[in-house]
């Protein structure tokens, strides 16, 4: 196994750039993945990482770090000097484990046909993690990123979505408008002004929930390609909800709905 | 007005404490709000601040500053030389305004008969603020924070609640436990197990909505008094809800079923 001491080494400032959340700088779109339950799912859904990497001591140490080890191989594990290890890392204890991945980059279907997630523009990184952790846990598959959102295998991304990234299929830097003519379902607005309030209106099996940007919502050319526009009724005098709040209620009030009907059905 | 010029001045200093959300050296609790809509939410609502200190260049310009430093009067307002105002921002693109108050510390209610929220433990800023904001959007006008949640007025708290802190009473540093004897309302408790499914119970018009801490829900002392105890039905295979999302599809679940009610009735 290579053993990285020094910060001058050309792989570990590699590895620095990809921690800190900016982009690798060939055309392979590497992602560097942190802590065991990240890097335990990737073996799992995806196979072995283009690199492994482990804080030597904590390796020695045995248990579920010398298990991933032995998994990914040794030609493509590195161990890493502690203080250089905890360089790489993005929380206040982390593990010592990191895998440097290639992201997923999956063609787009030629139907859209599925129910799915559609987010334009969203900026803010816990916000993408948490929607797309949210439409997982509402069994949603399929989510489109426009050109605008923020890159969806960054690691504050993955943070947040606690593990969504291996329960859906994300296509990222979508052309929303382009992708709308593959879409075979209504695609359903969420507006700050304007539409029909969320629970009176009727709600489709599978749509593309589009979720717009956090201060000036979805573009005025994609809600006007929506079939359905909704809002959720709030209280009066208070701000609009976050982002991630309203798609929790938009994409659950859906659920329960169908949920509804499938106890209803046996 | 007065006018600070150096980062030595000992004002300067405490305000510098504030802005990085550490408490207060003294008993007053101060805390530091950024930003023209904060600034003017707390004049509406609470009046002049402790001190109001801005940005000497901006202010000069006139508009919004010039008015709140005239609402505010010469004595308790504070100009800033650019780079020091500049020091004490937490955004990107801060507006140079800046009000240290003395945050509410309200005694609490003899009896808690009002819908409200109940954090236990929650440790990040982001969620504390996204819950406030969404329970001020359901109708929600209490909070009451455990000790070891977040402090309510600090920088990022108050950056995602989008102005909550105007909109409800906030109590913090709460014994809960003790605080379950004043309440006349039932205790709703969201649990990552067990329970029942959240859109098959009844759920009553006002309740104590409980929502715990982020790894490890509410404590089981608390979770044992609950009347009430629901889950979120989720897709299998995936792990939990982020607790702000959870309180959302609760929130506005309860809100759809009271809200159809009243307007039924009308």
């Amino acid at each position: 196994m290579k053993y990285i001491s020094s910060r001058d080494n050309a792989l570990y400032k590699q590895l620095l750039r990809l921690a800190s959340g900016r982009p690798s700088r060939d055309a392979a779109n590497l992602v560097l993945l942190e802590g065991l339950n990240l890097c335990q799912a990737w073996l799992q859904h995806h196979g072995a990482p283009v690199r492994a990497v482990f804080d030597a001591e904590r390796l020695d140490r045995g248990g579920p770090l010398r298990a991933l080890a032995e998994a990914v191989g040794d030609a493509a594990s590195i161990a890493c000097e502690p203080r250089l290890a905890r360089g790489l890392s993005q929380v206040e204890s982390g593990q010592g484990i990191y895998f440097m991945v290639e992201a997923p980059r999956p063609d787009l279907p030629e139907y859209i046909d599925h129910n799915c997630l559609w987010l334009d523009r969203i900026q803010d990184p816990g916000n993408v993690g948490t929607l797309l952790r949210t439409a997982a846990a509402a069994g949603i598959r399929h989510a489109y990123l426009s050109t605008g959102t923020c890159a969806a295998w960054s690691p504050k991304v993955l943070r947040s979505a606690q593990g969504a990234h291996f329960a859906m299929t994300l296509h990222e830097q979508v052309d929303l408008a382009a992708a709308h003519e593959r879409l075979t379902v209504p695609l359903a607005a969420t507006l700050l002004e304007g539409g029909e309030p969320l629970f009176d209106v009727p709600l489709p099996e599978r749509c593309a929930w589009l979720m717009g940007n956090e201060g000036q919502g979805a573009s005025p050319e994609l809600a006007a390609l929506a079939q359905l526009r909704v809002y959720v009724p709030q209280a009066p005098y208070v701000e609009s909800l976050n982002v991630a709040a309203a798609a929790a209620i938009c994409l659950f009030e859906q659920r329960r709905r169908w949920l509804g009907r499938a106890v209803q059905a046996q």
